[in-house]
């Protein structure tokens, strides 16, 4: 029963999903859908996910969207996926489910509309918007701040205090490392007050080495077409 | 080991969590937040919830936030609870995640953000909005048709065709019970179109009578402070 994992390298939660399979040693074939050029909106695609969205799975009969879902899922299908990604204990496992529902609306909402307006919407064929750009930084920032003082709080190596990094680690991770693509002097003043999401994410990249790297390659080539379609 | 919810029954998803315990015979105490006074910000209650916002809860040294995560450790924690409302078969559940998911950047974003803009504003003493309450509209009528040709498709009672009701149902339908405080030629223009989405909350309130009503009576208490607010 192959595992098909349907997404794009540039979506975040397409990323994290792509990581966990990797580092969990998860057979799977990965369908690259270019969400930049509308494919996601094709019907073929909307019979797997009928809310036209990257990331999406196959396996067996289950079709199934949203990100968090699919990672606790995978977590919960695959048994050798050991228990701190996603713990077994209802105690444990509520913590990481309230970090996982708290990122919709405000870290995830923040990063990803800070992203499309101040630098990705081209890629997209959508016009910057450096107006709404500011509001979304607000979000953003106040969203690390609470990332850093609630669940970075000690000398946490991973959220909440755990040795071991959880599918929330690895979504947020990802979601902040979307910053890649904007301009150097932005994310230097976003993030540049968190050395404590700083040296998180660089834990969350030494325990998912070289899977994190080698995902994360593709930001550098957007960033490219991004100067590209600058300069044009 | 009492269990203490922190909430406020303006609030939706506190209301879900409240129907969930009186449904499910969870015994526990209600302690009143007012956010519309501001009380979530008070260094007390920020001590239970650092995000400052309703609903929390305590379960001996657990203190939780985020309204699914509560519901899904609720129905975890108290083994009386039936299988339905989040089963432990790991697809079923999967599925029921995945709906949690999708509401928080659907659903709620747009019939929160429309009520706030259209109706509640000032009960919060925040101004109407009603150039944002368009576009909060675009949204929210767009999860209500998903939500009724994606979940509610054929002749399903309840979400994903169960036949009892799960988490998800109640978390969303105590959503769409936020639109009882607009204008009602609003509500009617917006869930007009959705006779399906009608039919499934009145399963969702039969599922769930009598604590459906009685805690969503607060609701006319606000409407009508809303009439004397517009009359002033």
């Amino acid at each position: 029963m192959t595992l098909k994992v349907y997404g794009h390298r540039l979506s975040q939660p397409s990323r994290a999903i792509i990581i966990f399979c990797k580092v969990n040693g998860i057979d799977f074939e990965e369908v690259t859908i270019d969400f930049t050029t509308g494919k996601h909106r094709l019907p073929d695609f909307k019979e797997i996910n009928p809310m036209a969205e990257v990331p999406a799975i196959v396996h067996g009969d289950l079709k199934l969207f949203e990100s968090h879902a699919i990672l606790c899922y995978l977590a919960s299908a695959f048994p050798g996926v050991p228990d701190g990604w996603y713990p077994a204990d209802i105690i444990s496992r509520a913590k990481i489910q309230s970090i996982l529902d708290w990122h919709h609306s405000n870290l995830r909402r923040g990063a990803l509309n800070y992203c499309i307006n101040s630098a990705l919407g081209p890629v997209r064929s959508l016009p910057l918007n450096p107006q709404a750009a500011i509001e979304d930084e607000k979000i953003l920032s106040a969203s690390l701040s609470k990332l850093e003082t609630v669940w970075l709080k000690g000398d946490a190596k991973f959220l909440l205090g755990n040795l071991q990094p959880s599918v929330a680690d690895l979504s947020l991770a990802c979601e902040i490392m979307q910053l890649e693509v904007v301009d150097e002097k932005d994310r230097e003043r976003i993030l540049g007050p968190h050395p404590k999401i700083l040296e998180w994410i660089d834990n969350v990249k030494s325990a998912t080495s070289p899977h994190f790297e080698e995902v994360h390659e593709h930001l550098q080539e957007v960033k490219a077409r991004i100067a590209l379609l600058k300069s044009a």
